[in-house]
């Protein structure tokens, strides 16, 4: 059976820029258009050429590989032709294949908004297009408010529907700017400008203003359109756009999308979208969400309880799609059994490979379970998760043991009278049968103990060099300061990678201090694997040598 | 025109216990019964007699005011009547009103989970149902696994829905369990079930993992069933429920549906909707969503661009409804205009009424502005506000100040050799011209330096006796331990009322101090009012005795 093709428009990178809080720089803009594709979407909408200087900058050269660079603009201003009109040349310069203009599609908002009457604006429309695709351009556009329009003046929304595309546009995209139009109505609404214009020149752009952004994507598909536009993890203005992470697995995994279209998207590109989720959740400084439908970190999560058994027999039972075609992973908390096949999955992670029935396994099972009950959580603490198998399993060397440590904070009024905070850390640590003594001033203490620590580990110090602090969270497990603390220290080095730690303590240093600790002996186990290689590496030369 | 009876039913307390992470004592339970009672629903699920401890003692008494409560179990096991199952006695016995029983509606699962006949199945429902409802008990059936049971066999499906009602059932609910299920599969496959059962005994039990709960919820009230099921926040295994917070607004202020339907959901409980939302986040120790529908602190941000001066013309322009209906603000970062009457707003919230052309509330603008920029947040803290507005404004009495602090946390062995960690905290205050000093012991910096700020404030100890700290966040704001440190600190006090205070620094224990600082001055001025009001009394008394 032929399927249609759908296509993927990103805008992450205009639309998503819109979000609150966030703001790309130019080298963001760059990393996130490489995960963008990792995606296999068709297009990706880079910004807003001539709106501010990174969105300029970014479209001085093509920036994509395999998908249409798309810039964003508006169509030219009253009183003059696009041929005229600085804000279209600037977008017809740009290094983007394609340029999406974006016109009124409700009558009120081209008199509240432009002071405009929907003649002019429909004949802007008309001229725009036709000057860009003249000029050899792909052209869009975003018809905004069309369904709010449509409700208020179907005929003005429809005629900007067919004159753009008279005027020779490839893909005329059907906004739901406010994000308040249920499917049902979007379903009926394309219905009828089905009528008026061919599907797969259409496209649907929702917001997620009642949670049905990805719902009012697909009802748009059902109903005949052939592009949608989303963006990663659901970024965008206000609740955010259709979330692409989401649409992308349901487009290529259902049965009931998947055997009538097909997308860019491969088996390949879909597993890796747990990771692409991840990291640009990482390049906005946000905690991933646990509960985001495919990627998230409970998505395929199973609680003790009535569920588990029948999981464990199939686990079609309980999970809608198998967790690794998306790049995710199951993760069941149920009884000594699961929790043991959860166990070797994790240590497998490590390299570790024991069997199933190695007594050590049920030591360290019993060990995670009572850590866990006392507040530590290893689903986000795999460094630390490691550093307590290799402890448990006996094979984690003896780096160094910290004989003692001090923090002090003061706040005092210097000999100028002025307020002055004073942080300071004495570290006492055994390398080797070595005492160590280091102090450091710092921030706050952690950062002093921080400093403090990794100024002199002897024999050490070498490898830990290029390992920094990435992230600090700080919970309180039971409420109050008098409560458990529990500390989560993310750090990276020089490859890249990065790993979590953790620390529980009623004392937040004590905790913070712990997960430090970890955290360098993390360090320390991944380049002793390496340092142990290197060693015999020059050991075989040497034999060969010699 | 007449409406039909649309029933809402929370299962926050039953199946949103499955989320991985959370876990509900008896007074959480309680808690939170309020929470959602305060939403104007027709029934609260609150757990699972007998199951474990917690919702055994749940059950033991009538816990809801409104709503019908509503308890979750198994139905009968094999080979013993309904009569004589201690499952279903316990359930009947507990303090329900109603019981709501779980059916497996997949052929395939009665065999792989139940190892037992569709059969023997089907005669258990229509058993415990019958029983049930012979008890007297309102009687509902979940029909697990539902959509994809109805894939594989209709016939059986069906014939769970046709039995269940015959023996008595009020509601019968199609649960997507595994939450794979399309809208327009809903559509589809509840239509044909609407040819065997009426709508107005049919539920829907949607989950997100294709992230339609929603959809999927407002698709079978489209296709004709009259009661949904859903959660606060769409807490839920895996990705989450259907979010009620999100469905309740579409449903009673979207005329799509308000025009068709009416809940028992009022405009006064529509006005508490943020409110609910963000203090079962607070219960659950979870930060709020910020772009949730409706509810999120973003829902009705406008960031500087193109949307915002038309948003300023017109709020319908870029809102799809008014925040307000929802207990929500609008959030406009773009103007000095718009600032201000943000401004005003919070101002009012703390009994501050200032005019709008007060040049008082420009330097309070700036002073905001500037703190923000240095990564203050106001959102979430607004008792730091109010005492930062008091303090621009030269309202805030001068109560104490602090002249000097120090706080040592040392890990040493002791004279017994164990390792043992020490934590003191020094504080020199001034009140009313004298020095007063204090040192304390603590489970940590922070907690220490609590102690010894509160151990003597001379004139303003008894008025802070009832204060108490509930909570304590800590966020990093640029990565890494040298970056700037954010602290939140959540107080209590005896009256019930809960205030934020935050605190910004390179140093964590400064930004501690700083919350630490803000909340004693916060409840002194709340008290400050109270005990002038009280100074008053006693004066006008004495003055009416004299």
């Amino acid at each position: 059976m032929s399927r249609d093709r759908l296509y993927l428009f990103d805008t992450t990178l205009r639309d998503g820029a819109q979000t609150a809080g966030v703001e790309f720089s130019l080298e963001d803009k760059i990393a996130i258009t490489r995960l963008i594709e990792e995606l296999g979407v068709d297009y990706v909408e880079g910004g807003y050429p001539g709106a501010n200087p990174v969105d300029t900058a970014f479209f001085e050269e093509k920036r994509t590989k395999s998908a249409t660079f798309t810039a964003f603009g508006m169509t030219k201003r009253a009183g003059r032709s696009a041929a005229n009109d600085p804000g279209v040349q600037g977008l017809l310069n740009s290094a983007a294949t394609a340029t999406c203009f974006v016109a009124k599609a409700w009558d009120y908002q081209v008199k509240l908004a432009l002071g405009s009457t929907t003649e002019e604006h429909i004949e802007g429309l008309g001229d725009t297009v036709r000057t860009a695709s003249g000029a050899g351009k792909e052209v869009l556009v975003d018809l905004e408010h069309f369904f709010d329009g449509f409700k208020a003046n179907p005929e003005y929304a429809l005629s900007c529907v067919t004159r753009a595309i008279e005027a020779g546009a490839r893909w005329v995209v059907l906004c739901d700017t406010n994000g308040g139009t249920m499917p049902a109505e979007v379903r009926q609404i394309v219905g009828t400008v089905l009528k008026f214009a061919p599907g797969d020149k259409l496209g649907i752009h929702p917001h997620d203003d009642t949670g049905q952004a990805v719902a009012n994507a697909l009802a748009a598909v059902d109903a005949g359109v052939r592009q949608i536009q989303g963006t990663l993890n659901g970024l965008g203005e206000r609740c955010g756009n259709a979330n692409l992470i989401t649409l992308i697995p349901t487009l290529v995994l259902k049965p009931y999308y998947a055997e009538r279209f097909e997308t860019g998207v491969t088996e390949a590109h879909l597993e890796r979208l747990t990771h692409i989720s991840r990291a640009f959740d990482d390049r906005l400084n946000r905690a991933p969400a646990r509960q985001a439908p495919y990627v998230g970190a409970s998505a395929f999560a199973t609680k003790a309880g009535i569920h588990a058994s029948a999981l464990l027999k199939d686990f079609s039972t309980y999970e809608h799609v198998p967790p690794e075609s998306v790049g995710n992973e199951r993760s069941i908390m149920v009884s000594q059994q699961a929790g043991k096949s959860n166990l070797l999955t994790a240590l497998s992670r490590h390299g570790i490979v024991l069997e199933k029935d190695d007594p050590r396994l049920e030591k360290l099972l019993a060990t995670v379970k009572e850590r866990e009950a006392r507040g530590y959580s290893y689903d986000g603490a795999d460094a630390s998760f490691a550093v307590l198998a290799h402890s448990v399993l006996g094979t984690l060397p003896s780096f160094f043991d910290v004989e003692h440590y001090r923090a002090m904070v003061e706040r005092r009024h210097n000999a100028q009278g002025e307020e002055v905070t004073v942080t300071e850390a004495v570290v006492k640590v055994r390398v080797e049968g070595e005492l160590l003594m280091s102090v450091a001033e710092g921030n706050g203490p952690v950062n002093a103990l921080d400093q403090a620590l990794r100024k002199d580990l002897g024999v050490y110090s070498k490898r830990i060099e290029d390992l920094e602090l990435a992230d600090f969270k700080v919970r309180i497990l039971d409420g109050g300061t008098g409560a458990v603390t529990r500390v989560l220290v993310e750090s990276r080095d020089g490859s890249g990678e990065r790993w979590s730690t953790i620390g529980v303590s009623s004392n937040i240093i004590d905790a913070s201090f712990e997960a430090l600790y970890e955290s360098i002996t993390y360090k320390l186990l991944k380049t002793e694997a390496a340092s142990v290689s290197a060693a015999e590496e020059t050991l075989q030369h040497a034999t060969a040598v010699g």
